[in-house]
């Protein structure tokens, strides 16, 4: 076992406040939290004892919406307007994708997941079998969206990757069937996810009133918003995760509350897109289940889910003019449990025993966590990566002061991503 | 002499690329910039060299407005609405401040400006000689502004603290007369700025149109925008630094330009307070010089200057509804050479010989800051302080790869200021 001792947790179960105890690792899973008695401590085997030190340990993040392997587009072409930028920068470049580099740049941003406290990220993009190498090799969860677009052809391909990517001897690979989003998808495409969900009883996906512009579009082809739409297909009858979620109406709202939908919130894509600052306060209100995505790192550039706890915190105190709208323990819940529960990884939500053990270690003991007032805000409102010290994705520990134990070193990661990005350009 | 070498260099002058160069420092100055001859190099001796294995070096940032010591404040009872949180909870601490809590709570400040690649702050607080003594002790430059409020009375402490902290014998302690604002200050004191200004041939500074209120309540109190009448009583005769500025008119932007002002942008207290988001476009296209601040602990809460380069980027695309609204080269400059003209620091602002040696490298070997596609968009868009390696102040290296070298250790000043805060509770 791996014993983590001399600390905090703050196990997002219940009243929320950092406790003086234990964590105890066995194998992937958590065996002990709490206060062990002498008999306990006696008893034990462990391989490894952590000294906290009086640092915390908490549940892992869970990025809910990204495109990770967009690494290689990173400060790329930014600065144009936004129709440009796509159709004269990125998808030229996106059309040059093959297997090796979707698996190099996704290995570079697990790297970059790991380094802010990441475990898991709801992936929407293509040539999955590189992302599945590149996730599972590294010990990261491989949580998979459909991105496809066009016409009912593509219903074949989601069908197959369901089929192919939701073994129950493969708990670390998931695939959420869906679409790319309404204004990119036949109607017949649509409707076949519908028909998919619930053929299969499965929640599905899409990219969901990111802009006003979509909203408008969709209303005008089908007299009906995109959520309206596919709860009318029954791509919802079985529940599933949004994304972006900028411009829903109190009657979308409704539905996703009816439902039991997940909205991820992106807000430096929202941002840096000009897209607008979604009503996360309303949805929470709601009771709606938010969680919180980067998007990818085309549209953010990080990959820092601490930016976007920040970000989800302060937007929502400009957009209703309030310097306490929206509470920083929700926003820690968004970005932990709520993520969980958009990838439906029930059990990798909390830390309790039984539970996956996917952990991290936040370090106190730098300038912006001092002094101790608040821990959870200061992790909200001042926090990032540089306070990251261990993350632990199901037992095992990927990334530990700045040093990576994923199979590859980074120095060798940068290169490879460098060279294919160069030959792409 | 200091040698950086194997890297890059920024210099933020001229055509602003990073380009293959040698830094070399000779005291608290930079002595050479460039690739250097096999007879420079033999000439020169160094006493110390440092590989910068690709890495960047650049202009350290400057934070041009804060209140370093609130420090103490950090997570305490956010979330309460503003003019709650200020009369219960901000202005009762605050009445118990003293020499001894001023100055470690400063020094907490100085940890995080150093780790953040910040080597000068201007501060508006009080105590300044315990927080000259803090920066002073640590290395990091000391530049003061009025905190002062009331009535006129408060002219002979403002007039007294301009003789004594600005010595020619003490470049690193520099005092700019003003106000704290015109909404806190009676019109004899503000007309009393105005008298220094033209009595000392001095630039002056304030809080100025941070809050849509603050501008209306001074139009009712005085037919006038408070940059208006700041500039009828003659403080801005010999220009001067404004701070926040999120609620200009047209015809306040043309009084900046013409008085050579310098508008210090604080986007995360603009945030996180709801006071709204400066026209920073209009600004800079009128030709004014723009620098960032981080405004207090107690209202932002993080001290980071990255986390203020990306908020001054992304939020003038929200407020232009533009993808493409900012140059990313143009918030480092603010940052940068922006802060320093901002704290009349002429010879800290770029990398050049015969500048002072405040200077930073940038750790570009961590997943944010690849692929290199640009590097000052990776900066602006993805870099934070964990991609800080170093940070030199007059030539002298105060932070470096995590460790800090400016007389105390962390833990001491964690301590002290943990301490400290308790008893005030």
């Amino acid at each position: 076992m791996i014993r983590f001792y001399n600390g905090l947790v703050l196990t997002m179960q219940g009243e929320i406040k950092p406790e003086e105890a234990e964590v105890w690792v066995d194998g992937d899973k958590i065996a002990f939290v709490g206060v062990p008695t002498a008999q306990q401590l006696e008893n034990a085997v462990f391989e490894r004892q952590t000294d906290l030190g009086g640092d915390l340990i908490m549940p892992s993040l869970k990025n809910a919406h990204t495109h990770s392997a967009m690494t290689f587009l990173r400060s790329f072409a930014d600065g144009l307007p936004l129709h440009e930028w796509l159709t004269q920068q990125i998808f030229p470049m996106e059309a040059k994708l093959d297997d090796e580099r979707i698996y190099w740049f996704t290995k570079l941003a697990i790297l970059e997941y790991l380094s802010s406290g990441c475990t898991a990220a709801l992936d929407m993009y293509f040539y999955l079998d590189s992302y599945v190498s590149a996730c599972t090799e590294s010990g990261f969860r491989c949580i998979m969206c459909s991105a496809d677009s066009g016409d009912a052809n593509a219903l074949t391909a989601i069908e197959d990757a369901y089929v192919k990517y939701n073994k129950p001897d493969r708990p670390f690979v998931k695939y959420i069937p869906g679409l790319h989003a309404e204004y990119t998808c036949s109607k017949e495409l649509i409707e076949g996810i519908g028909a998919l969900a619930r053929k299969y009883r499965t929640p599905t996906s899409a990219h969901n009133s990111e802009t006003a512009s979509e909203v408008a579009g969709c209303i005008e082809r089908y007299g009906m918003t995109p959520t309206q739409l596919l709860e009318s297909v029954g791509a919802f009858d079985f529940g599933g995760v949004q994304y972006h979620c900028v411009h829903l109406s109190q009657q979308d709202i409704d539905i996703f509350k009816r439902r039991g939908i997940t909205a991820v919130h992106c807000p430096a894509s929202n941002l840096k897109l000009a897209s607008g600052i979604a009503d996360i306060k309303a949805m929470h209100n709601a009771g709606i289940n938010v969680a919180l995505g980067t998007d990818g790192p085309a549209s953010n550039n990080a990959l820092d889910m601490f930016r976007e706890m920040y970000l989800m915190s302060v937007l929502q105190n400009i957009k209703y003019n309030d310097a306490a709208a929206f509470d920083a323990l929700d926003v820690l819940k968004a970005a932990t449990v709520g993520g969980a529960k958009a990838m439906y990884l029930d059990d990798c939500d909390v830390i309790a025993e039984g539970k996956q053990a996917d952990l991290i270690v936040i370090d106190l003991h730098k300038p912006n966590m001092q002094p101790i007032n608040n821990i959870p805000k200061n992790i909200v409102y001042s926090g990032g990566k540089s306070n990251v010290r261990l993350t632990m994705c199901a037992g095992k520990v990927l990334y530990e002061n700045g040093e990576y134990v994923i199979g590859e070193q980074p120095e060798k990661i940068f290169a490879n991503a460098q060279r294919l990005v160069d030959e792409m350009k």
